[in-house]
């Protein structure tokens, strides 16, 4: 490489910074990195702007397609997202309006569905006249790519009520991208009126206890269980709940479901509040029978009450913004090397001579980020 | 930010080109990334150079600084650390030698120590005659910051083996961090001529699974069980066991550990294998009264043979490396990111706006990222 060819690329360099309108803004003030709203919505695309003016609409057509530009991979529409979620949140900054956003999770056959769907339909009902957004996550298909099937179907009454909105998480990839995908759709969903998200997990892995930094309340599901079951719940997720939520507490399981509530009242004795003015309740419901709901309810809005006197709920939201913001710096980094044309022209050398031992991986790793960061960047 | 100084910068950036001769030779042969061990030893500085000719010698001094070295922080010490890692490695590829490395992990109360003294001091005594290096690991410190105390008090007569060297780990931080502190150690034991080296995990958590990443073997060291307590181990680690030890099989425990040996057969008979030539193994031992260790070793020097019969062995290796330089290449490129001092200038305000809700994290990394790859590089 020689010195005109890098003066060359220093031109092209200086050209990308021209273009990129955002990096100069911040840049030509000497790193302020204030934006208004105005000047987000004026670099909203008027395609996109149709879709906001009609976010608020009793069509979800439209808050649906919006979730699919902010899951769109290409860099347009991620540009796009970007700017959309920002304006959004100025304007959600502006209004009093608190949302309410609840994670449910539990292991298979604590019946999440069908508590989903009971408490679904109480809160679109008369009495509490809410608007609910449902958002499902797998965190298994992180590793297998599949998503979740069937909610619809399985939620026969939520489903056709139009105070309710039901979005499987198509997010694939890592763990960050679902955090980032959800925190987005999260948005997007209270921007439309969508007052409480409920946002459910399938399966008890590691990733409920992250799915802590997304939620103001996080709610476990389970089902009546001896004390050998009970010992394989994994202690990280009951530690980060709220409540516990004892499901089928009904007929034969009556016993068993009371049994359940006293050892996780006796676990919740002996562990250190999460929060210095809650302890976690567990309390019983029965999704068959349409029994208990109130009091889990009633106990949610104590809960967020606390919360925001207590200045916690508020505390912590930035503090999910943050985590997600540098989950999101983590992965796009990384991404961003292993898909630079000057990574994936030297990697297969070096992963040969790795796998070798002809190299170490220190010195490998090394060489390769030093490629990385010499070649000039180029906004795509 | 004008074109004159941007082109002074391309300048600069030119110049790191220069001084920095390792990426200069990949980068003027046209990404031919090859490197002969001479080269290598000839950047290697006299100091080191010397601990390098003692390092076979019987006073593990040499071996010890050297590990000093490659865990500094500092980046003219890390610098010599890959050279050095990858002239030995250049070396033990030319020399017949294969070393064994072999992990052990289990829950508290396994015996893990005791068992270590115990087999420890039977592959240097005469009948096996092996020189073992004894490397600990503790996964917990990654987040507390602690480090193992007490290993060579509680190895008595290891501690005092002059065919023993035992060296609790210091690398803290990140698991990747961990895996390639380890991997350059274990290294480095194997060129001072260590030929069996254990790898001692203390805990059972989610890191013993990638743990398996690090050696050529995995042992299970478990205590004699009931039932109930069988059911606590976490899934993840008996599937990447190769053998599985039950110790304290002496005095009244005797009943019990025959129990578990039968169970972790059954575990093993319902779960698919590992390896295709490899069923997982269970023996008992008692560390106590120094009993059943030849036929845990020889089941060990089995598995081995099978391995390298079947190619697994060196595939295993290959693999290993490649793992690592990625995790190695995630790590380091984050954090270039977050030390650099153009984001470390414009972090904390857009820390303050994602907080505050007043633009998206997706909005705040996108920008941290571009201005992150638009500064010039510079070789430290």
């Amino acid at each position: 490489m020689n010195f005109l060819k890098l003066l060359n690329k220093s031109t092209t360099l200086y050209k990308s910074f021209k273009s990129n309108t955002i990096i100069q803004r911040s840049f030509s003030t000497g790193f302020r990195v204030g934006v208004s709203k105005d000047s987000l919505f004026s670099r909203i695309k008027d395609e996109n702007k149709q879709l906001l003016h009609n976010l608020q609409s009793q069509n979800t057509m439209y808050l649906s397609r919006l979730i699919t530009l902010i899951e769109s991979k290409r860099e347009d529409h991620q540009e796009q997202s970007r700017l959309i979620i920002s304006y959004l949140l100025q304007k959600q900054r502006e209004s009093k309006d608190r949302s309410f956003r609840i994670g449910i999770s539990g292991p298979p056959g604590a019946g999440k569905s069908t508590f989903i769907e009971y408490f679904g339909k109480y809160l679109t009902g008369s009495e509490c006249n809410h608007k609910v957004a449902i958002l499902a996550i797998d965190p298994s298909s992180v590793r297998s790519g599949g998503s979740i099937l069937g909610d619809k179907t399985r939620m026969t009454e939520l489903s056709v009520d139009p105070n309710a909105f039901i979005r499987p998480s198509s997010s694939r990839g890592t763990l960050g991208g679902i955090a980032k995908g959800t925190a987005d759709t999260v948005v997007l969903c209270e921007s439309a009126g969508f007052d409480i998200v409920l946002i459910e997990t399938v399966g008890v892995g590691q990733s409920e206890v992250s799915m802590d930094d997304m939620v103001d309340m996080f709610v476990l599901l389970v089902p009546p269980a001896n004390g050998d079951e009970l010992q394989g719940l994994k202690k990280g997720i009951v530690e980060s709940s709220d409540i516990v939520v004892v499901n089928k507490a009904d007929g034969e399981l009556m016993p068993k479901a009371r049994f359940t509530v006293s050892e996780y009242q006796s676990a919740f004795k002996l562990q250190r509040p999460k929060f210095e003015n809650w302890i976690p309740k567990v309390l019983s419901v029965s999704s068959q029978e349409k029994n208990g709901i109130e009091k889990v309810w009633k106990t949610m809005c104590d809960f967020k009450q606390e919360m925001i006197k207590s200045g916690e709920f508020q505390k912590k939201r930035s503090k999910q913004n943050h985590t997600i913001m540098r989950k999101i710096i983590e992965e796009e980094i990384v991404e961003k090397l292993f898909e630079s044309e000057t990574v994936e022209q030297i990697l297969p050398q070096y992963e040969e001579q790795v796998k070798s031992g002809e190299i170490s991986a220190s010195y490998a790793s090394d060489q390769i980020i030093k490629a990385f960061l010499s070649q000039p960047f180029k906004v795509k």
